[in-house]
């Protein structure tokens, strides 16, 4: 009876999502500051974060999953706000194939909606917040301390010759896979789960979001040509130090070696160099090891579910995992 | 025995919160966020909000004063954040005399470490937090939400004609008092007052912080020289909608109001026009009515104190609320 399809699950979870984001700031005034949050907020997010939440909570207990909602939006809310500041301190002129806010409004109305979507959404975090309710606020704040901290290196390495793997993906726990790993402990904290299926969300959280990172860095070679409305190649094009360079780096010798070293030396290459240096990633065999890290942590990160009792609901939160690094946009 | 000067207690307050944010972070990495941050809270700030609130709360119970100070940093690093942004927006140049942080490094820099700030800011309220938690946190959220939408007012209103004394006073509580109104009603919070005092104290800071943005706006006439390292008439040059400004609006008949026009038609004026406009203000009796309307709310403010029982503490108090009302700079 209860036996309702992956996809229509998910699909009910997304628009029960939109749904509550499309009234949170609804007819709020002042204008100048809630219709660009609006704007921003209506665009077509995939909701990743709060369905991960959502499935978290409803493996953990399946009759609990909904309590939890009020949480789920403020995880989407505080990605958000990440969303809006890195576009300005990355000048991007496109988010989910959309304007960018600082560029359909200015610099001033993208600050300022970050800050007060980040406000509103610790004002969701407590809403109906039963259990655990300082260590949910505690766990939200480090989460949001450490994302800034990855923005913070992510922005260092872009002006750094040298870049270690391991800095690499210290840069990426703290940038991406940090908010993903809190996502999932706070769905356990907010239902009072056990600590160690805490702990164990939290674990699953690092790891899904390590493999879901290395994979949006292949994305920008191996992505649809429409990936989030940013081009093919653009990580090139920036300069950004993703797991693609930073492997072909440690694999290149020679003339490979060479042109590499002038992409950073002139931090990033032209648009029309774009096909030349996925050659010479292919060539280094970096998608084979993305793909290779990608799965080891997408395989610590189910390993991480296994004390969670067997059920309906954790099938689809492992099926939803799987799916996300499956993804080609 | 426990007589100390006032002047002492106000210096001892000072110092230990300079010390404690001095600590806050220091060693911290990555240096790009951290140097920034550290260069920021380094700037002669005086400190006001967090010393009000350990008067606040040795006014409530003398014994208990010193367990709100982590709470007290809070609301110090919370003020910083809008600080950073706020001069980010304002392309303000200078900041308690030194370069803003957006000049000094560069704009990226200074969102992010505004970012950083807000969490370290939360991050310091919950600590050492036994009582009222959940209510600190959601006031302390409301008092951002509303900061913002009063910042968002604010650059609103540069771009309009109109600007009623009704829309000044919602813009200036929303900016400014509702943050010191936060500040002292979470000291009470904090220490467990009675709800009539965590009410009496809330609306307090509502009536200082009124009169304390009054007071502002009147120094950029009256005030030092270097009033916060920026230049007597910077509002008048950057078309802003202070008290100043409405007050003339609203008596000034045929020439006066032509010149009031013109200032606002081009969203300010010269440097060199500074004194003809200061002028137009004293002749207009605006000094007069901004010193009235700072008594008005100051008094209601003292007012406000009158369900605490006298002591030495609370008289401090009161004397530091009528001292930041008398300041020149």
């Amino acid at each position: 009876m209860n036996q309702i399809d992956f996809e229509k699950k998910i699909k009910f979870y997304k628009e029960l999502i939109d749904k509550r984001i499309e009234l949170i700031s609804r007819g709020k005034k002042p204008s100048s500051l809630y219709r660009p949050i609006e704007f921003f907020l209506e665009s077509s997010g995939k909701r990743i974060r709060p369905i991960l939440m959502l499935l978290s909570a409803e493996a953990c207990d399946e009759r609990k999953a909904l309590r939890i909602i009020n949480q789920a939006i403020a995880i989407e809310l505080l990605h958000n706000f990440t969303l809006i500041h890195d576009d300005i301190m990355d000048n991007a002129k496109l988010r989910h194939g959309k304007e960018t806010l600082h560029r359909k409004y200015d610099v001033s109305t993208a600050i300022l909606a970050g800050d007060n979507l980040l406000s509103m959404a610790y004002k969701s975090l407590t809403k109906n917040l039963y259990q655990n309710s300082l260590l949910v606020v505690n766990t939200f704040t480090d989460a949001v301390n450490i994302v800034c901290e990855g923005q913070s290196l992510d922005k260092e390495f872009e002006n750094r010759i040298k870049v270690s793997r391991d800095e690499y993906f210290k840069m990426i726990r703290n940038k991406t896979a940090s908010l993903i790993s809190a996502a999932c402990k706070i769905a356990a904290l907010t239902i009072d789960a056990s600590k160690d299926i805490v702990n164990s969300l939290k674990k699953f959280g690092m790891n899904l979001g390590t493999a879901f990172q290395i994979k949006d860095d292949l994305l920008d070679m191996t992505g649809q040509s429409v990936h989030f409305g940013k081009k093919l190649g653009s990580d090139l094009v920036e300069g950004k130090k993703t797991f693609l360079l930073i492997s072909a780096l440690n694999n290149a010798k020679d003339d490979d070696l060479k042109q590499l070293k002038q992409l950073i030396k002139n931090k990033g290459i032209k648009i029309s160099e774009v096909k030349k240096y996925f050659n010479i990633y292919r060539r280094l065999g970096v998608v084979e090891e993305a793909n290779k890290s990608i799965q080891l942590f997408t395989h610590k990160a189910i390993n991480n579910l296994s004390i969670i009792k067997n059920s309906q609901a954790k099938s689809y939160l492992t099926r939803y995992a799987l799916k996300l690094l499956e993804r080609s946009s």
